[in-house]
């Protein structure tokens, strides 16, 4: 029997203009930091955004939003609540803070009913942030939500670019749509991220510089959106999605 | 019906005295480049130590120990290469350089099936390179070794430390023995994570600091070896993990 959940999910998100999956083949590289950045700095341009936080390896957007007290509202379905101006909606607010060891089934399960059961308002864009690498709950998002568009995020570090490369390889495979590829924490001029990514077909959409002041930011989303991390990712914002949009 | 492989396994590992399981809640920080330093250090030591990459979200010791020639021996299962003298298997011997999407149930096959096969020689410690998070992969290692002991290791962000606490707290509830906790790429004087360690009731073994030198050691371990990080795991390695090896 077909889980009827199915077909409610893409009428869910059906009032919603696009779908960015903010992915990273490899834990750690600062992919939520990214996907929250992102998520305002398209909002500050003027779009109705949401931030949907399905890492399920560890949600932590929560953190970095400092969104500590807010819950979503139960109303034949979930709303999410609204923080900082964005509509946000995390698998937090299913597991809570207990440690949970998810079993393949039991994330298929918990991510399918997540997305039937929240409630989004009519958006420009929702950012999601992914489960790393290319595990269960990565492979049941990429079948469950249609339109997906994936930006990829990498560090300088190759062994975190091989990782990620490996992802990459594996979404051109399945013919999905990705905008490109954002190196995170750079330090240095190296060029090697940027050459490979072009070796892959990618776009490059750019660097986000190394910035201690992220790290003091967690917590305090005014104070993030003022570090050099989110002036790029405004630029890369502008430049690559809602040019992006207008095109389409 | 009982997988006969599975009463294969201890045997398996029944001539290894302790199995060290370098672990982290969290994919990204650093956690394969510890687990190949530590058994570095550990070897330097004088005992005989072999390396497991068990990482299903993408293996990566091969590429910091610049392992690209050898191949494990088939003989009645497989025999792991030595490489700068240590005993290395890695599941890249199986899933090759090509992006690897595995289900939970295929994950648990081919831990089973690499558990199996491997034949290891007599050895003073294996340590394991395991998947981040607790997910399939990770459950399955805990629930199929026995005498595993956990180094778990962390960054000093927040970020980091709220989902490795998380792991923390589940191989606790389980009872598993933990060694402790180590904080990687450590820049700044602060004591939070040390603080969160302790109140956990775990040891904090120690800071490794962040050392630009590490990336360019990437694929030479005897460069690795020469870094700060090396030589404060070297110090881990004596005080924590060879004394416990004394006082059992």
């Amino acid at each position: 029997m077909v889980d009827p959940r199915l077909s409610v999910i893409n009428a869910r998100l059906n009032r919603i203009s696009r779908i960015i999956a903010v992915s990273s083949g490899k834990g750690g590289v600062g992919k939520s930091v990214v996907a929250t950045t992102l998520a305002f700095a398209l909002a500050r341009c003027g779009c109705k955004v949401g931030l949907f936080d399905l890492d399920f390896t560890g949600p932590s957007t929560h953190i970095i939003l400092g969104a500590h007290q807010v819950q979503p509202k139960e109303e034949k379905g979930l709303i999410p609540p609204t923080v900082d101006g964005l509509e946000y909606m995390s698998l937090i607010y299913f597991v809570g803070d207990n440690p949970t060891p998810f079993r393949g089934e039991d994330t298929s399960n918990a991510l399918i009913e997540l997305l039937t059961i929240t409630l989004w308002d009519k958006l420009d864009f929702l950012v999601i942030d992914m489960p790393p690498g290319i595990g269960d709950a990565f492979l049941d998002l990429v079948r469950l939500i249609h339109r997906i568009e994936f930006l990829i995020v990498t560090t300088p570090s190759m062994l975190a670019f091989e990782t990620v490369k490996k992802q990459a390889e594996l979404l051109c495979e399945q013919k999905m749509q990705i905008i490109g590829l954002i190196e995170n924490m750079k330090a240095d001029k190296s060029e090697s991220v940027e050459l490979g990514t072009r070796r892959l077909g990618l776009m490059y959409l750019g660097a986000i510089p190394f910035d201690p002041q992220v790290e003091e930011a967690i917590g305090k989303p005014q104070k993030l959106m003022q570090t050099s991390a989110a002036e790029a990712l405004r630029k890369i914002a502008e430049t690559a999605i809602l040019k992006g949009k207008n095109q389409r």
